[in-house]
């Protein structure tokens, strides 16, 4: 193995020994503490910044006309279900050609990738380039207070670019970046239609909240899936001509999909263009639970009293996660639903998306090609969600993700991994970004 | 207290002290044969029938030229839960003027107070009346052979009238008799539209089980509770001029009910007449459950994978448990919901109603009108469900029911009791109907 990746291993075991589960709250001090620590050893001037949660660790340095700003993460999720770990999540672990452990990719591999490149620049050219860092620790729990973090010390963080966390290679080998993150608010309906729980024979005069809620989460959407709450489009921002032809260049994955899910169809029988659209770039509700009343064997003849059901919205530019539980509440009620309650769960993300003309997008899919000798694949948005829009709104920069990470490895699952030959391409890409960037190149 | 009072709360002590829980499978060898003891010792020829699940208690004797027939029950619901109990379940305690245990109303008490009406009759009149006993031992689990069992014994079980189990005084202390009973059938909805689940992020193009089966469940009825599925009403027998006025004469419990249950409304706005149709005579279906997904604190951003409902449907005369599910197929398939499976939880029950002119009818509610010295009340069908129609269909005699409870019985509930004065008057109105019947008044 290169000299370069034994350093590498041994930076990744030391940040994947430090249980930084963020949902436990366990572990994070001591991580923030160590990333400080790592940032410094590289030249770096590192602080912690206390009282957004557990501490931020931001770092600046290096020279240059310009400042490239990375976002990473040093918490992780929960390592459970534990039985399921084939090693001991927190102790780095090599085999087949991967490191296994949790954060390996999300997002302990990835800040060491970047570590790494720093350091292979400055071995090759002489010099730190002018970088910072802000590496936080509740992304896993939905980073609460980053966006207040990022208001406040808006004029510190000043960047001309940022580089966002996640990405690496598709199923097919080809390695992707994407230029922006989906928005998402989760919410709860509640039904009671009754004190307490009824025998099943007053069905026929007292109102089943099952009946109350199926109908309600049915006015939602139609059967294609197009959301038909009043208002929910009216902020979406239209596709520019690049981002629609960016989308169509997405390889259709649809079949294989289909195939993976065991799904019969997507909906709307979306595939190509249509399919990459709406997945990347397109709002959509989504139900994740619906809990009332008897689940176990047999029957039970009852009339629950209540009903829950979970539900997320992800939205696109520009739609706002916190007008979405006011549409719906309105839509709910316009529909007779006065029944239905509508909670906030989360505060909810703000959906995110940089100007795909913008020069580093272009930049950094050069270096990605470079590195990995292959036409890399640029996503407009991922389909998933996360913090990005503060950073995009007060720095006025554009965002782009690349990584270290494939679909096989397991993220927020047992057995994380990542494979050392993608996390060697994905270092080289970053060093290639830097240079690019930096105008070595 | 009376001494036939005293001998009734040693039977029923006798009989609440057996453990047979059917839902669990004990005591119940042990209780057909202390029933069948207690049966031969009134002077009664009493069997133990098997090959019909636990038991089946059957016994006969007396004299007269016309036969009435006892349908009742030694099994029990579970005693759990069991910290909610004031008194041993098993253990008969008095207290309050009320006898406590397992069983006390459901259905060991009133199967006591048929015992002693005839040990009554027989000192006051010196003979024991010509009377049928059929005490099955799985009414709590559904009665599953007990159609069987009177269909393969329908010439020894002839008998001119039936007495049923249940019954008492309602809220306002007036006693109520009924001569029908719901048929059920309880199913499971289920819908599977991935292998396993998925991020929610992919929502923007898989299908969601939970958005599914809310749109098949709120097919089945409208907002009045009227259900849609096509032929579902066809087989309704209209109610009679008779059964009309029976059913307008009940008095109108709907304020205190929603009062009681904490409802805004009754569905449809029902109340008088119309309230007691649709909760006595009309059909229905009810949702007793839906699960899918998560269920926990806060949100989780999952598409669940599947998603099952569980509903029952009451009938009445003479709609078909059995053709039911069919037409249920049908509907889902006409809608466009091939996705949905209909999974049948248990065989089902048909409806049965006797037929209101029968003197017998009037003749029961006569002699529960003496006993209590109040106007009674008659109601076509129970809004409950229970095995009484191969007794009618097979026996081709009237059934009405009369007992010894009242609403505060905590049946199937922790401290099941029946109140003293009630056991004692409710004797009465069954040793009334033996003199009426047997034409000794």
């Amino acid at each position: 193995m290169r000299p370069f990746l034994e350093e590498a291993r041994a930076l990744l075991a030391e940040l994947v020994a430090l249980p930084t589960v963020s949902a436990e709250g366990r572990g994070l001090a001591e991580g923030a503490e160590r990333v400080a620590a790592l940032l410094e050893s590289l030249g770096l001037k590192a602080e912690l910044h206390p009282g957004y949660g557990p501490p931020v660790v931001y770092a600046e340095g290096g020279e240059g006309e310009k400042t490239l700003l990375f976002y990473n993460h040093y918490d992780v999720q929960p390592p459970d279900p534990l039985a399921l770990w084939e090693s001991d999540p927190f102790t780095l672990t090599e085999r087949d050609g991967a490191w296994y452990g949790r954060g390996t990719h999300d997002d302990k591999g990835e800040l060491v990738a970047r570590l790494m490149a720093l350091k292979l620049f400055r071995e090759k050219h002489g010099f730190l380039p002018r970088v910072k860092f802000v590496v936080e620790g509740e992304e896993e729990v939905g980073s609460p207070h980053l966006e207040a973090y990022v208001e406040a010390h808006a004029p510190r963080l000043q960047a001309d670019a940022i580089l966002w966390e996640a990405g690496g290679v598709d199923a097919a080998g080809r390695p992707y970046l994407y230029a922006g993150l989906k928005g998402i608010v989760a919410l709860e309906l509640r039904v009671r239609t009754a004190r307490f729980d009824l025998h099943s024979s007053y069905g026929a005069v007292v109102e089943n909240p099952i009946y109350r809620l199926s109908r309600a989460l049915a006015s939602l959407r139609d059967e294609e899936g197009r959301v038909l709450i009043p208002g929910f489009y009216a902020k979406v921002r239209p596709l520019t001509p690049l981002e629609l032809e960016v989308l169509s260049e997405i390889p259709d994955e649809s079949e294989a999909l289909k195939e993976a899910f065991g799904v019969r169809d997507f909906l709307g029988g979306a595939r190509n263009l249509e399919f990459n659209q709406r997945l990347y770039a397109e709002p959509c509700v989504n139900l994740n639970g619906f809990h009332s009343g008897y689940g176990g064997p047999g029957s039970k003849t009852v009339l629950p009293a209540e009903a829950y059901a979970k539900l997320d919205f992800r939205l696109v530019p520009d739609q706002d996660p916190e007008e979405v539980p006011i549409l719906l509440q309105r839509h709910l009620e316009a529909q007779g639903f006065h029944d239905v309650e509508v909670v906030v769960l989360e505060k909810g993300e703000r959906p995110a998306r940089s100007d795909l003309a913008h020069p580093f997008v272009g930049l950094a899919r050069k270096a990605l090609e470079e590195a990995f000798g292959a036409r890399a694949v640029l996503y407009p948005n991922m389909a998933g969600s996360g913090p990005m829009y503060p950073f995009l709104h007060h720095l006025k920069a554009p965002a782009v993700g690349l990584g270290v990470g494939y679909p096989g490895s397991r993220v927020h699952s047992p057995n994380e991994h990542i494979r050392i030959q993608d996390f060697e391409r994905g270092t080289l890409a970053i060093l290639r970004l830097l240079e690019r960037f930096f105008g070595i190149l």
